[in-house]
């Protein structure tokens, strides 16, 4: 069984405004998603994020967003394929410079907010976000969400030689077709520990999840998704990672 | 005789905003000092700016500056040596990351405006920024002014084993230290093409200037700074390549 | 015959770079949308602007943009009717201060860009709008596009009892429904200066322009709006007022 | 005996980023000190602010800044004296319009930060200062340090008929001269809360303090400014808002 990868939002916070608890969940994830400065980070922020993911031997990638710091990179803006790709390219690359200070690389790519939704919805928005990390580095994962059928990104991704690493929810629920059931609905999110964890387990053992219609959803994903926002979410992170531990035992 | 690069800050539009007459002035320059979207220059101007740069072979600086774009960059600000050291590696790696998607690099750092004469003006910040360029990439050259006694200067880049390149200007009048004469004083800027023409011949012969007070001012210069803001700017650039072309033959 | 006010967009230099012949058409006008410096405009900017508008007895509307620097407020981005709101009354506001140090005050409202377009095509969005300019002073005009049936908007200010002042465009081509012919498209713009003068004075006296497909078509308009982007436009628009003025001559 | 105003930092938090118990504390303030966009603070969080100070019959005071949000304006900044009062009016004319819209008015004005500090010592700042006030609205009082002598305040304000409100501090240590002690030295913060009302009860009741060195030191202060960044610092306020109202009782 390959390892489920814990991915993680980190270094959202900007000038004097604190964001999340980037110190509490570091030790628990594998994936370290630092933001760019366009939605939230800066340079300090960066450098010290930076710094927390090596000290835990945790894996850094570029988390760019469209330039919306006071929407949180959370408003779609319409950007050209190659306005989109300028953009990629100049955040992807400040994280690499603050990297390259502290003798470490990026090694991944995950589009922020309003522009990974975007992309998702949008196959010309996913070629120029695929182009944009093969022009910059095609041996970068590119990180995506992954739906029961995977094969039109994985198409895009091979198209440009780029690694596509899709990713999955352990506290969120799927419909038929694997998409995240909306928040605004009924049972969209899972607050039962136990039951994140299944779902955690579930994915990691590469077996189907019960969507929100009761029918069978293979989701095929590399990483999965997991917060530290708060305590609670923190709290989440460790019994994932201590069961998926266990489950590799 | 080594050959006395021209340096010219490029890439200063931002947005919707044009600042500059970079293609007219890009065909006789060595160096363009590239902003990196703090004081000037964005995404998807450094781009095109990067590309006019590789189209006339022309060596690709980082131009970084205070986050100061109201200000244009030439308002001094107080950041801590940390903070200044996280500002050149984001903005140095912002501009290496669009040159990394057209297959070129950058290749030194010149600081700009209220950056670069609190630098001048003060050791600590040059050695902050020193070490910037060392732990991002330590084989960077780095631009600044030269004055009748690079010395100091010049220890502090030995002792963090990075090159400096000394810059002086053909249009500015010098005083007896070495240092650019006001603006606000009669003399301080060079109106006659002759004159400018022939500071520059001098400089790059390595001959002694005269400064203002009639001494003679011996300015080891490795570049010389021209302008490429309208069309008498660019004009004076074109009769200095001629000139230095003609020394040089 | 009630008089077609001149309505052109001003201040949209920002900070060190320029924008418009504003000096040069301030003259010839009637009513300055002033940048409020979310797409454009800066404090100093704003200030020169209502100074130069005061000169010339121009009166003073605020010309608030979604927050998009970098992207001149032309690119569409999702805000909430409350956030709308928000946005408007702080530029709006931010003007009048500006106005207020100078002993005159913002006397009309014309959102900008993609704030503008998205409140023509969006009813809900023109209310939002609507109910910020009723909110802030319920004295203020609204400046918004004529189209064919200028009927449902009047209903959406009517009810928040705002006045509302329709524009028209004398150098651009108009479908049958009385929107803008898109650029893409040709015929869209007028370059014949006769052409731009004539649709002009048939606007100023209420008679029927001719879509583009031939059809006749009424557009009610208050106001014209023209441009000083460059001396051909600047040029356009003393036309177009010497045009004027001999018509009610 | 006049009456102690409390003012308090407030609407300090920043798109998605929250700073500061404002709903905890503004229920003890007399006066609201709001960030207007430039440190801190954005439309919306300006709106909810207002509605908060209303609510509770709170003072709304114009709390402008340098324009530098990633240093929470903290960092001094070279502005002239009229790019400095274009600034106070733009700023103050935003918070102003976010009240209009909920039928109330900025009531005085407090500088931020760096800008507050530069005005303290700086004489030529305070005049642009007390001038950029006068020119908005000269029935708005300032606020500024108390010191051992406000008499050259006083002149810069009698002069431009601005009133000025001198604050002081329950919390901290003064020096002879009747400035704050550094935070760099020992003793300059009470952390005694007995003390620390007791601090506030002498101002209130116009009774000299004790300077650092032992000598008397009399203020004469109009309000006392405190803190609402934590519990700790809410039930400061709350402790000295009970001694005051048993003092007045």
């Amino acid at each position: 069984m390959s390892r489920l990868l814990l991915n993680c939002d980190m270094g959202e916070s900007f000038g004097s405004w604190t964001m999340g608890l980037d110190a509490e969940v570091m030790p628990f994830i594998d994936c370290a998603n630092i933001a760019c400065g366009f939605h939230a980070g800066d340079p300090q922020i960066m450098r010290k994020t930076v710094a927390l993911a090596l000290e835990h031997d945790v894996q850094i990638g570029a988390h760019p967003a469209y330039q919306d710091l006071a929407g949180f990179g959370r408003r779609s803006m319409a950007y050209t394929a190659q306005a989109l790709q300028d953009l990629l390219h100049y955040q992807i690359g400040a994280l690499d410079g603050i990297c390259r200070a502290q003798g470490t690389r990026v090694s991944y790519v995950k589009p922020h907010g309003a522009l990974y939704n975007d992309m998702m919805a949008n196959p010309e928005q996913l070629r120029a976000v695929v182009r944009a990390v093969a022009a910059y580095d095609a041996s970068l994962p590119l990180m995506l969400m992954a739906t029961r059928d995977n094969s039109a990104a994985q198409a895009i991704g091979d198209a440009c030689g780029v690694t596509l690493w899709f990713e999955a929810f352990a506290d969120r629920a799927y419909d038929a077709a694997g998409h995240l059931v909306s928040r605004q609905l009924p049972g969209a999110v899972h607050h039962d520990p136990a039951a994140i964890v299944q779902q955690a387990l579930t994915l990691a053992a590469g077996q189907p999840l019960t969507a929100i219609d009761g029918s069978s959803l293979h989701l095929h994903a590399h990483t999965l998704c997991v917060h530290g926002d708060n305590a609670s979410s923190v709290a989440a992170v460790q019994r994932i990672r201590s069961a998926l531990n266990g489950q590799r035992a």
